[in-house]
């Protein structure tokens, strides 16, 4: 017997994932064992449902998408905070909620795990805002929900919200299997319009840098990103947000700019003195940019985001960060300015038997990271020291702007 | 210096509150100062908010209102599990957020403890959906907006959401005293019409029972509740939600009634043939209904809720739980009929030397409650035994039917 629950676990599979995270809840129960009996994919269990989302989260990060399972109500709840920061940073999750059965829901009754007001969607209400798709699957158009809510997630890489009633999900739909079709934009054009651009704009520069932002990361375009940096011959900053989107041990990797309170202040006095800032899936924030004090001329940038790239005061839509980092990929550029190579900032040498101060732990901590690492670290305080943390070949870096002090 | 944050603790103290519970946070830091600064008021910090809204809920449940205080967004987030039971239950709770400064909001930059998206009103939106009054406080009228969020929480016995920006908190307003409004409803004739018809059917009933339900606790009706039924002279049963209702140490408590699966198969029966049962404040839920198989007619039943009383087929709207109770309290009664005295159901005698059972652990739990006490339950598998506890006189139970498994 062949369920929407098979269904969705086979879509889910489909995309590469292999672990689902969540907790069990009464209305999720029987949805798990649908997970258990799938032999692509692994559930892990956790002991809340705000660390299951974070879990997810954190999975997203390194494997591309994150699927959480929550229980109504109370356990969908707990896992908002997560949620919310990975809406906040790009990230796609698949947040599956196991709803009450569909009699039960239209029976006018007040049902535990509700609000006590005879209404059940107050939660997908709630969803709407740190979720880009929000789908209640029902008995007439289970397939096309399916595929229409995971369609949203890969393309907005965005968390998304489906309801799943614990009656739907047994409904036999028989072998089925229908791709899930993700609209190509034609923006073959604009895009060789606006790297022809920046193909002259690198060509004329006496002093470029390029900053990589987080969407590099989420949108799984590293590979490209750093082919297009070899090729460019071009300094490449990170960020607090994107700090791994660029491989830190590459030799064009020219450390952390923050503006105003950049640790290098030659590297910052770089930046701020460069004529062509090349801005790619990146976006400030106060506490990336020392609160919006940013020294650069912005009437250098030339920034390409997600959805569009603008730059000499115009904005072209419809162009993705996809198509544009791709071909930039396959380019060769004639670029003649001056690079910035980056200065290990946390490299203080200490006494073993000296006290340890801030500064110390970070260094020593610094001086452990190895390639393939994952860093993780919390928001706050130690991510101002833990921006610097010197990264080796391969070292992912996660952290969520978000700043929930819950994150542990 | 008298400003818009010590007016709006002034007024939370003219409620009766004592204590401030919550936790700091980037936007709520300096409210933090005027609260510790204002001598009536205690600030109670938790290590997170899900914690301290379930702090402030059960404040109030014992003394009328909770205040918790949380930062914007990832604060307010991880509260809202506690805010939602709150809500579900009827529990009033002034829920205080601290929001970034006006013109950070009116700048258009992306801040931290937002999505990152540019919208600063999307907690807002969330909130809607648990609290039934949402204010966010401004310059030109924050007196008003303050009186009237109370206002809401005192009548309706809700959450309600206030944000208050740390600049508009700190704006001068001089000594002002505007005392918060209470409008009245004139229900007199019809507190009349109903507590005749009422007392009339008592007169003519030979087996009458009242449910005491959860609202005679928020309502504060606990006190003139009592009198009723001594007056009355009729055998009450508490259910699973209401439970410290009615004192359960009063001649006339008859024990739990939960439909189908009551414990006390002689109590069960008494209600099911109950020729009048009183329902005051009180909503069967799946879980304190066996499932919704309560076995008694309905079409006997005299309904008391909160703005509505229901009998004989009509409904009669604009009528307070209060008035009704208090008028209730006042008269006298001729009832005629039997009534039931309560079991105890956790009475196994146990021995010391013998294994320990679930049944002897609510046995010997049951046996060590005394006068005064307070006992708190998480719901699930435990409250189905635990709502069976035999309370003494001025016992408090607290449980949450949201039944959030954070609880504790």
């Amino acid at each position: 017997m062949y369920t929407v629950a098979n269904y969705l676990l086979d879509k889910i599979s489909k995309l590469g994932v292999k672990k689902i995270f969540g907790v069990p809840g009464d209305f999720n129960l029987e949805f798990l064992d649908f997970i258990l009996k799938n032999d692509k994919l692994d559930w892990v269990g956790s002991v809340n449902e705000l660390n299951a989302a974070y879990c997810a989260d954190g999975y997203a990060r390194v494997n591309g998408v994150g699927v959480v399972v929550t229980t109504y109500g109370v356990g969908e709840l707990s896992a908002i905070n997560g949620i919310a920061g990975s809406y906040s940073e790009d990230i796609p999750i698949i947040h599956i909620v196991g709803v009450p059965p569909t009699f039960l829901v239209n029976s006018n009754k007040v049902v535990h795990h509700t609000l006590g007001n005879y209404k059940f969607d107050e939660f997908k209400k709630i969803y709407e805002n740190v979720t880009c798709h929000q789908v209640w699957i029902d008995f007439i158009n289970p397939i096309d929900q399916i595929n229409s809510a995971i369609q949203s997630c890969i393309i907005y890489k965005k968390p998304i919200y489906i309801m799943l009633p614990t009656d739907v999900m047994k409904m036999e739909i028989g072998p089925i299997n229908r791709d899930i079709y993700f609209p190509t934009i034609y923006d073959f054009e604009s895009v060789n319009n606006v790297t022809n651009d920046l193909y002259n704009k690198i060509k004329n520069s006496k002093q470029a840098v390029i900053i990589a932002g987080n969407k590099i990361t989420s949108y799984r375009l590293k590979k490209y990103f750093n082919r297009f940096v070899n090729n460019a011959k071009i300094s490449v900053v990170n960020t607090m947000y994107g700090k791994s989107s660029f491989d830190e041990s590459n030799d064009f990797f020219a450390g952390i700019y923050i503006g105003k309170n950049t640790a290098d202040k030659q590297l910052q006095e770089f930046v701020d003195n460069a004529d062509l800032i090349i801005s790619v899936g990146n976006k400030f924030t106060d506490l990336s940019s020392s609160n919006f004090q940013l020294g650069f001329n912005k009437e250098k940038m030339f920034i390409i985001d997600d959805k569009c790239v603008c730059y000499d005061g115009k904005q072209i839509d419809n162009i993705l960060l996809n198509s544009v980092v791709k071909k930039l990929s396959n380019m060769e550029f004639n670029y003649d300015g001056i690079n910035y190579k980056a200065k290990n900032i946390l490299s203080k040498s200490v006494d073993p038997k000296d006290k340890i101060t801030y500064d110390d732990f970070y260094s020593i901590l610094n001086s452990t990271i190895s390639n393939d690492d994952i860093v993780v670290s919390d928001m706050g305080t130690c991510s101002f020291a833990a921006q610097y943390l010197n990264l080796k070949e391969n070292t992912e870096f996660i952290m969520q702007p978000f700043i929930c002090v819950n994150w542990f």
